[in-house]
């Protein structure tokens, strides 16, 4: 596992702009123009947002003619999903052993 | 949903040494030194890393005597756990709407 794509990865998802960027990408590919227009900010700020999402992989941009269309790239999300999930993994297993523990004291804790 | 939570726990996701302790800490409540061991850092950056944690809610710690104990809180890893799942379904549900179109054109796309 790359820990400098983790990093990438969640640094880009720290920031509300990109979050919403990503949110509308996972519904269907958008030009820049597109994704600018529910954010209150410049057309270079998004530009400069792009470049992070686009630096981790999360999103991938083509320019035909004028338009630049940017598109989710899922794999770097599921590298974050696949992170997150693992330690859901090893907080329930700890619930299950700690559950398999306080079995063998039916009527409570040992005094 | 809170965006600046969001913000704060993607941010301290974003880091490998804090991913390191909330990899201890799902498999268990650890000591500030038992967390700081396998890092190669100062007990004071440790303890800056933790202040980030607990500031997100993900890991909180209680001290008795001189031992500080901390422990991962899972609701603060389910916000962003929910907020990728949520993306993953719009991006599922796009794939599928895109298949539904695809099934109109049984011999390939209209020319």
């Amino acid at each position: 596992m790359s820990a400098s794509q983790l990093d990438l990865t969640f640094h880009a998802l720290a920031d509300p702009a990109r979050r919403a960027m990503v949110e509308r990408l996972s519904r269907g590919p958008a030009s820049v123009s597109e994704l600018a227009q529910p954010l209150a900010m410049s057309l270079p700020a998004v530009v400069q947002h792009l470049a992070v999402l686009q630096a981790c992989g999360l999103v991938a941009s083509e320019k035909v003619g004028r338009v630049r269309t940017c598109r989710m790239q899922p794999a770097a999300m599921s590298l974050a999903e696949q992170w997150i999930n693992q330690r859901r993994t090893d907080w329930e297993a700890r619930l299950d052993r700690l559950g398999e523990h306080l079995k063998q004291f039916p009527h409570g804790e040992p005094t």
